[in-house]
């Protein structure tokens, strides 16, 4: 007899939803994970990053208070940030989650295994030599930042994610490598607080050129730029060189050559899967060159029949929501249900950058290499009366249509766009027609009008647009 | 031949979204205003009224920067709102909002014609004795404070939101009289700047007791009060006396009475459309009793063929995104296309106080009056991780749906519930299932996942739920 219908290695996003979701269906559940539970996006990534991005915001707020007619009662009115207490900050609501989220294990039921969990070559899991029989297994590994030779990580000078989410200090001066999704954050976090940021970047563009449609990128190293942060795209970097003072940093960009002095460099280059010494390739699970482990996106199934993967281990987006949803899809499986599959095309973007960026379905480009005829509206927040109440002006929203047909992507960049996109997601994903989302109301003001605004103009009339 | 195809009598939300939308579809158009472009919403109402609750927001951000790592660079990090330089902001947002306005009205060829105007006997419509030719009239004047005998409105010890939206001083200790929208949002405002706030009100709840679902009303008083608002509901309050010092105002509750001294009453016990005096009923336009426009809401077509009437004039939610949404349809009705009428139970209702109450459709007990079976689902935002980021974990998020049936009712308060409601909404007027939206996915971490939880408890299994 096994002890446990499904066991499930990793205790991140993917892990412990497969875990609470599974419970919550009825199913005995055991969770290993050698570390907190809440996995690199509660520990070490997503949570912790906004909770530093958050700050930056409240910086921002605060040392611009003056122009909402919100006076010092003394002093300047300036401010700056203190990085022991922003970790401090990040700690407490680090904690909080982590231990709400272990509540709920446990009131779920949830066995959590503290340890390494490696499969077997029958197809067991193994935790520092203990197995734990199960009917199936879920492999919800995870990822790791990415590293380029010579620019190893030292948790000090030369740091990944890892370390900037939780670290208590905060350098005079960086490099941030790489332009994507992640270095991006930092760099608007870094640049926020007053930071001396440069941001390099190996691709054309400098940041995000990947993933958004490029209107969006541009807006956002526009931003970035005016508010200081140095960017340089097509930028090959030289592994950083120690001096008295910090480090200096060597790049070639199409114009020419230069060094910087900094005193820490961030590498923000993506993440590899977790999947090497974990006993994969052994127990029959298909994994790929680059250690992704393969999977039928319909079921979550390996090669191996009873084990599944899901997350950051699998070649799908990498995001949370992405591993929750697909964490249903694997349960829905091994409950013989028939799981809706994730339809990656549509899901949800964002960068909570300042401005934020976020997006589902696909660009502008995207569109037309499908092949589409399509249709554009767009819709500017310096037009939105909510966006002048609350300052920020910065940003669109931008509708790609097929023409006379339905919304293929929405690109949003601007105040609350992370918040803004659920709408556009949903009509994105029940494949609306633009002027049916436009018919609808949204209150008056609200940031979420200039999503109306666009819309409705797809029916050659519009009201504020 | 006439001069138009419509002439428009007010140029609030109604009526220059009439006149923008008819524009837009090719009509000659002529808008009558005395006063500026925008109407009371624009001028004394949402607009100017959401840049107080935004400075107000700055306020508590600022002065609680600390418990975010932002510390002050010197003094003590405590700010006071200079109301002069809050009213001098309000005005530039005001005034970008008129001109951008009044520069679509020109771009569309709008005539915009000042002056009063009034109906004719024949049906026509007349500026200071000027007639002005036209195929239709839409009226769409508006609504104004409601007054009460004995707190008749001074602009200065005794006033209204059209003073308070636009004042430059604060008083230090206020009365708001009604605990409706427009109190409860000024309570709100008055309490985080730091005003001694009363706020007394007729009906049983003290805050919001009709609109939204109680619960939210209840959620909402429990912050104020917690914040320092006193509230005195089932209060009967007597004409203000004026002392040397302020005013006094006595009051009777169930529990006895008592007598409190401020320096300024606010008087908000709702508005009353303005219909008197303008020859309505003289040119056979209906109007009821209290001074509404009676019309029918599949054209907003009036009593007299050729007249339409739209916004707070009429008996419908008095709400600007409701104007919009009926200028739209009367524009269609007279251009003989068949228009979606507005189905007033499913529009967005937002109130923009601390925190923030947002919903659509049937709240709980409308649901069980009109004879439903009904499943309710919560969500409180202090499970949520963005919540705790942001510092702002009060509120939660409540479906009301049909058993084993579509959403019903969504009933949001929280951070950002305003922008929250778009996509809530949508799932309303789509009558989705809440399994449906459920299945949907949410960017983590975000508010909206909050509203994700909710739906998927409906499944009987949930992730964070």
């Amino acid at each position: 007899m096994t002890d446990y219908d499904v066991v499930v290695i990793g205790g991140g996003p993917g892990g412990y939803a497969a875990a609470l979701y599974g419970a919550s269906a009825g199913l005995r559940i055991a969770l290993v994970e050698g570390d907190a539970v809440g996995g690199t996006c509660l520990n070490r990534g997503c949570i912790p990053a906004k909770a530093q991005l958050q700050t930056a915001e409240v910086f921002r707020t605060a040392n611009h208070a003056g122009d909402f007619g919100i006076n010092p009662v003394d002093g300047s009115g300036t401010f700056s940030a203190d990085w022991g207490k922003v970790s401090e900050r990040t700690t407490g609501i680090v904690d909080r989650l982590v231990g709400g989220l272990s509540g709920l294990l446990k009131r779920r039921k949830v066995e959590v295994i503290r340890g390494r969990g490696v499969l077997t070559p029958n197809g067991e899991v193994s935790v520092d030599g203990q197995a734990i029989a199960a009917k199936s297994v879920i492999i919800a590994t995870g990822s790791e930042p990415k590293s380029i030779p010579g620019f190893e990580a030292d948790g000090e000078r030369v740091v990944t994610s890892d370390h900037s989410t939780r670290s208590g200090t905060l350098p005079k001066r960086v490099a941030v490598i790489g332009g994507g999704v992640i270095g991006a954050e930092f760099a608007s976090v870094f640049t926020d607080v007053g930071v001396d940021t440069t941001l390099l970047e190996a691709l054309p563009g400098g940041v995000l050129p990947i993933g958004p449609d490029q209107e969006l990128a541009r807006t956002l190293a526009k931003s970035l730029a005016a508010r200081g942060t140095k960017i340089h795209a097509d930028a090959r970097v030289s592994p950083p060189e120690r001096t008295a003072n910090g480090m200096v940093l060597a790049y070639e960009t199409p114009t020419g050559s230069d060094k910087i002095e900094v005193d820490q460099v961030l590498v923000a280059i993506g993440r590899a899967p977790v999947s090497a010494g974990l006993g994969f390739a052994e127990a029959g699970v298909e994994v790929t060159d680059r250690g992704f482990v393969v999977v039928d996106t319909n079921t979550m199934a390996t090669s191996r029949p009873g084990i599944y993967a899901i997350g950051d281990v699998v070649e799908t987006p990498g995001l949370a929501h992405v591993a929750y949803a697909e964490a249903i899809v694997a349960i829905k499986s091994i409950l013989g249900e028939t799981p809706v599959p994730v339809d990656y095309t549509r899901v949800p973007w964002v960068v909570y950058t300042h401005p934020e960026v976020a997006w589902a379905g696909l660009t502008e480009a995207e569109a037309k290499e499908a092949g589409f005829e399509i249709d554009i509206h767009k819709y500017k927040f310096s037009g939105n009366g909510r966006a002048m109440i609350i300052g920020e002006t910065d940003g669109l929203v931008k509708i790609v249509a097929q023409k006379n047909g339905p919304i293929l992507g929405v690109h949003l960049i601007g105040p609350w766009a992370s918040e803004l996109l659920a709408e556009n997601y949903l009509a994105v994903n029940w494949q609306a027609l633009p002027e049916e989302v436009g018919a609808f109301i949204h209150p008056h003001p609200s940031l979420s009008e200039a999503v109306g605004e666009a819309m409705l103009a797809f029916t050659g009339r519009s009201l504020h647009g």
